[in-house]
């Protein structure tokens, strides 16, 4: 149960952030649903920002990623209504915005997969995934992840 | 009626671009159809080029998202052969070469999301997103998307 | 047939590479199969590291690009036993560590690609496909790819 779940955790998703363009923030096709990147953003703010392994560390990266990915949970709550209905976390994307020598995307995207296995458990909450650096992300967020969720 | 509103935006889609490699423009797999990477190609030649942030602007980027787009939708018509056959834009990733200082990726990748909903209207064009910014693409090119669409 | 072709080519596929994190090298969902990020790894090591353009040349590139795609098809065969019940490569998703002024990210991804329809044929082999110039990639990797892949 993941609800019941975040609520040990105490956890509180946060109101699914609004995309500021022409897109949504998830699809669904078949039983597939797919969620728009998710950047850092708390309260409206980003919670941290710029390059990994210049303007902040690993450590911090890691906290910003996991704060993706609730906001992606909490994107996925409001297309689902109840996050029961996940049946399995199919992919995630990590985009770490990255200086040329830095090299440990694993461990920052490992704060949005952690999470996501703490929630939905080993069976549903283990994925596939990719985790690359890039050159820079909207807003100068240091992180941005999507998701593709399969659906009851 | 998406071919129709071509029609009425005066726009002429453009012979789909060849790939010059050991793949495919698209391929479809149950009732979703995945669309290589497009770039600003026109009439075989890039509209512009270089890093957003420092050889051009987001404006001109802007265009050449749009570019990218009337090639991916060129794609999708070479396909299905009537783009009516669209149920769904479900995704669009969209790669802008960015300067590391570059954090308008939303607004270059616009120029494709808009022309999207302008295409094929708020239902069925309004798609799930991921922008980000990269270290350089194919060519040199500023932008690169690609596209998974549900089809009937 | 996959299985024999690769014994004409002289391809023994190595182990399937480990996640060093809480995610699965390939997920199932419906009748798509999605590979996990892989780098050029064999025998637990990277075979060539670096940025594209800077550290190391195309062709080194394009040869990491051949031993991600044998650790994909490594998982793939790990997931379903048999290559055979591949149907079609689907989509594949190139990004190159690349300096900002290299820009041959499709010469380096054919090392990809052209094994893939080398070993499955034109029909099922040939994919859809995304090549992008990342700033950098896990473990300094020269080349990371993930697959999508329709399986019977």
């Amino acid at each position: 149960m993941p609800e019941k779940r975040l609520q040990e955790l105490g956890i509180t998703l946060p109101p699914p952030p609004k995309p500021v363009a022409s897109y949504v923030p998830s699809v669904v096709s078949g039983n597939l649903l797919f969620v728009s990147g998710q950047i850092p953003v708390s309260g409206g703010k980003l919670v941290c920002e710029g390059i990994v392994g210049k303007d902040l560390d690993v450590e911090k990266a890691r906290d910003a990623a996991r704060t993706c990915i609730l906001n992606a949970l909490a994107v996925v709550k409001e297309q689902l209504v109840d996050l029961g209905r996940v049946k399995k976390i199919v992919k995630l994307s990590g985009y770490v915005a990255s200086a040329p020598d830095f090299t440990q995307q694993p461990a920052v995207v490992n704060g949005a997969s952690d999470l996501l296995v703490d929630v939905f458990g080993e069976e549903k909450g283990r994925h596939s995934r990719v985790a690359v650096g890039v050159a820079s992300l909207p807003l100068n967020a240091p992180v941005e992840i999507d998701l593709i969720v399969e659906i009851e």
